[in-house]
C-alpha cells in the first residue's frame, strides 16, 4: 500500500492532481440552458462529468492515485471494488499507466458498466451484492498478489483527483463572471463532495455546498444532521446504482461535515425524471445517480429562485434499456 | 421582405451575428473524447450544436435574422418552412424578440420537432411533405400577413448567424493549440456549412472542409462534382430528417462551391450507429442528421489517421422512440 499519510489533502493537494492529470483527463465544460434556467427562475451552471473520459468523474481519482505508486507497485498491478463507475475509471487509469487492473463489481451491475470495465482491459471479479463483502474480496486480492487497492472514496489522493472537478468549475464560472450561490454535488461516499468542496471553498468561501442523495441513501445527510457517520439503513434500493455506499467515508465525512451547507435527498421517481430531462433537453445521457443534484433543483426540493447554481452531473453510464422504459414511459426493466 | 441585398455574407458579417446573438444564443463548447481519438488515430474535436439553445444550430441564424427586422416587420409577425429545426430555432428567436411566429411543418416531422416548436409559443401550419409545396404555402401566408419569411439557409442573415459556430469553433480550436485539417459539416441546403466556412476559412485557409450527406440527399456533393446545382432525385428516403433539401441555395451554393475541399455521403445505417455512438461513448444526445459527420470518420468514409479534425454535431432533436429502437437493435418505428 502506498505510504501516504491519511490526512485531509490541501487545494494545493488538487491542484497538484490537476497537474498530473492533465493530458490523461480532459476538462470538461461548464454548459448553460436556458430552457432550465427559465423554469428554474436562477442562473443554472451544468458541470456535465457525464462528459468525461470513462462516463463519469471516477477517472479523475483513479488516475490521480495510480499515477503516484512507485514502480514497483504498478508493476504488481492495482485492485478496486467498484458498482461501475470506480471500476471503469480505475480500469482506464491503469491501462493509461501500463498496470494491470482487477474489478471486483457486483453480479448485478449495469451491463454497460461490467462491459466497459472489460473493454478498458481489467479483469472483472463480480461477487453477490447481498451476500458478500466486496471490501474483503478485493483486501483478500491484494494480499494474495501484492496488489495496490485503489480507494472509490476514502483516500486523500482518490479526494484530491475528483478535486479537480471542482477547480474547473470555479475557474470557467469565474470566466463567465458567475458568482455561485450554491453547487449541488451527487453524493455516494463523499469523495467527489469533498473534493469539489476543498476546491470551491478555497476560491469561494460564500458558496454554499449540497450533497444531494437518492432517498433511503442519504447517510451523508444524516450523518450531517447527527455529527456522527451514520449506516444506511438494512434493506434499502434505489436505481441510483452509483449512490450505494453503505456509511461516509472515515476521511471524506469530517470535511464535507466543515464545508457543506447541507443536503438534498431525492426520490428514484425524481431522479429519472431528471435523466429524461437531461436527455430531451440538455440533450445530455446521464445515468440516474449522475442526475440526483438536477433532480433536486428540477423537483424545486432545492429552490434556484433568483440564484446562480452549479449542479454537478456526475455520471453517465445508463444502460439504454433503463432509459428507454424511462423515456417511454414503460416499467423500468 | 427585408431589403437586404442578397449577397454573400463576410466573415465581418459573421462577427456582427456573434455580437448580435450574444446573449440569447449560448455559445456550445468543444469537446474532446479520448475513446474517439483512439479509435480513429487522428485528434478528433467535436462540435456539439445538440447542446445549442432548442436542440441544434438553427437559433443561431434566426435570432440573427429577425433580430435584424425593422419594428414594423417583427409586429407583423413572421412565418418559416422547416423540418423541425430551423423551425424551433424560429420559434424561439421570435419568442425572445416578442415576434408571432407561423411555422409550415410536415405532418410526419418528429413528434418532438412539432411539440417543441409548439412550445416556444409559435403556430404550426402542416402540410403534407409527398403532395403539398411548403414554399408557396409559407409564401402565400406571408403575402397574405404580411409577414416576413425567415429563410432556412438562403440568406445572409440565416448563414452569416449560421457562421458564429465557426467563428466559436476557431477561437475555441486556437485556444487548445490545434491546428485544424479539416472540418466535416453536416449539410442540408447548406447553411451552416457555407456560414462556417467562410469564417473557418478567414481564421484558416489551409483547413478543408467537407459537407456530409445522406446517401441520395448528396445534392449539395454531386452539385460540387458537375459544377452546377443538381436536385436531389425523386422517390429518395432517409432517417436524416434535417437534411432532406431537394437543392443546394442559390447563395450557399457558390460559397460552398468556392471554399470547399469536397464531400461524403453516409448510409443511413451509418449515421444511426453514429447516433448510438453518441449516446454510449460520448454521452451526447444527436439526431440521425445531425450524426452524418461523426458516420462520415466512424464509417473512415473520412480518414481522420493522424490529423486533427473538428465535426460538427448539428442537432439532438431525435424522437426517443427511434434511438431506442436504434440502441436495442429494434427495427426503426
Amino acid at each position: 500500500m502506498p505510504s501516504s499519510p491519511i490526512t485531509e489533502p490541501t487545494v494545493g493537494d488538487i491542484r497538484a492532481a490537476a497537474d498530473r492529470i492533465r493530458g490523461a483527463v480532459p476538462q470538461t465544460p461548464l454548459l448553460t440552458s436556458p430552457a432550465l434556467d427559465e423554469r428554474l427562475g436562477g442562473r443554472i451552471l451544468i458541470k456535465p462529468e457525464c462528459l468525461q473520459r470513462t462516463g463519469s468523474f471516477k477517472i479523475r481519482g483513479a488516475y490521480n492515485f495510480i499515477s503516484q505508486l512507485d514502480p514497483a507497485a504498478r508493476r504488481a498491478g492495482i485492485v478496486a471494488y467498484s458498482s461501475g463507475n470506480h471500476a471503469q475509471g480505475v480500469a482506464a487509469a491503469a491501462a493509461l499507466l501500463n498496470t494491470d487492473a482487477t474489478i471486483v463489481m457486483p453480479a448485478d451491475a449495469p451491463a454497460i458498466k461490467l462491459a466497459n470495465t472489460k473493454s478498458y482491459g481489467a479483469s472483472v471479479i463480480t461477487y453477490d451484492r447481498y451476500s458478500e463483502n466486496r471490501e474483503e474480496i478485493a483486501a483478500g486480492f491484494a494480499r494474495e498478489r501484492g496488489a495496490v487497492l485503489v480507494p472509490p472514496y476514502d483516500h486523500p489522493w482518490t479526494i484530491a483527483g475528483q478535486g479537480t472537478a471542482g477547480l474547473e468549475l470555479m475557474s470557467q464560472a469565474k470566466a463567465i463572471g458567475a458568482e455561485l450561490d450554491a453547487v449541488l454535488i451527487c453524493c455516494g461516499g463523499g469523495g467527489l463532495t469533498a473534493g469539489m468542496a476543498i476546491a470551491i471553498k478555497a476560491a469561494r468561501p460564500e458558496t454554499e455546498i449540497y450533497a444531494v442523495e437518492p432517498a433511503g441513501f442519504d447517510d451523508t445527510i444524516r450523518s450531517l444532521a447527527t455529527g456522527e457517520r451514520c449506516r444506511v439503513k438494512p434493506g434499502q434500493t434505489s436505481v441510483c446504482d452509483a449512490l450505494l455506499g453503505p456509511i461516509p467515508g472515515e476521511l471524506t465525512f469530517p470535511i464535507n461535515q466543515r464545508l457543506l451547507a447541507g443536503g438534498v435527498t431525492v426520490t428514484d421517481d425524481q431522479a429519472l425524471a431528471a435523466m429524461a430531462y437531461a436527455f430531451s433537453t440538455l440533450k445530455l445521457v446521464v445515468e440516474p445517480g449522475g442526475a440526483v443534484a438536477l433532480a433536486a433543483v428540477l423537483s424545486t426540493r432545492f429552490d434556484c429562485l433568483g440564484k446562480t447554481v452549479a449542479i454537478v452531473l456526475s455520471g453517465g453510464n445508463v444502460d439504454p434499456s433503463l432509459l428507454c422504459a424511462t423515456l417511454t414511459g414503460a416499467s423500468a426493466p
